[in-house]
């Protein structure tokens, strides 16, 4: 089967999308990942009205990729914060390579604004394409595209 | 300087997502990475309309990730075809982190449409988070986020 003969209503890049494909959504996940859980902070860090946030993050619960956790401060009513889950978490690579693609091209000229390091050795993390033996892969002609078994027939 | 006084501004995701953060984006870039060049084709196989199709694709010439190329078959006016350009191409970790989700995620229970794979060995490749001295990084735990060279503190 061709690329273009393949129905792509079962894509797995479609169907993401469809979930996160709105720029916002990798905003929210990046405070999360950042370890921003709270709705004050989020909103004064992404400048978004509470309303706007509040939507987006029951879209977000919605979809399973943050998840409601009830605090309470001394002083204060219970409030919920927002953690990800490991639906949401999992999203981190296609985070660092975004990151990555707009630490080359759309970087102040200072240099990037956030670096990702190894816990255990400090040194900078990146994003890599690594096949099943092992081997690293970094030209776009070293990759075959081909239908799956999930492919199926496009309705001509 | 810790995250949340930081001016998220200029952010390499923000950015990014400026260019590439509308789900079509990154349909059109699939159909690209799998060689479909030509309007008719991609405007079947995306199943929109041409208005909205060309629209798209000069956004996507505007912002660099697509280039115009001419070609003429017989019998036919010269035609442009989009291509990939270098800065389209860098793209591809991030589509096939989003893949790699996806048919975590959201597969049909039959698995995968699309397989990629290593042309040299023929093994499925996948997106890895791997640090300058070669250690793959396998849990957020082991990551962490640090301010870079081009960090702006907020205004408050």
């Amino acid at each position: 089967m061709e690329w273009l003969e393949t129905d792509t209503s079962n894509c797995s890049i479609g169907r993401t999308l469809e979930l996160v494909g709105r720029p916002w959504t990798f905003l929210v996940l990046r405070e999360a990942f950042q370890g921003i859980r709270r709705f004050d902070q989020l909103q004064r860090h992404l400048g978004v009205s509470r309303p706007v946030l509040s939507q987006r993050l029951n879209q977000l619960v919605g979809a399973g990729l943050l998840e409601r956790a009830r605090y309470q401060e001394p002083g204060s009513r219970p409030r919920d914060e927002y953690r990800l889950t490991g639906k949401g978490g999992d999203l981190y690579p296609v985070l660092l390579a975004l990151l990555q693609w707009g630490d080359a091209y759309v970087a102040d000229p200072g240099g990037p604004a956030t670096e990702v390091r190894h816990r255990d050795c400090g040194r900078r993390v990146r994003v890599a394409m690594v096949c099943e033996d092992g081997h690293e892969v970094e030209s776009l002609q070293q990759l075959e595209s081909h239908p799956g078994p999930g492919a199926r027939a496009r309705a001509i």
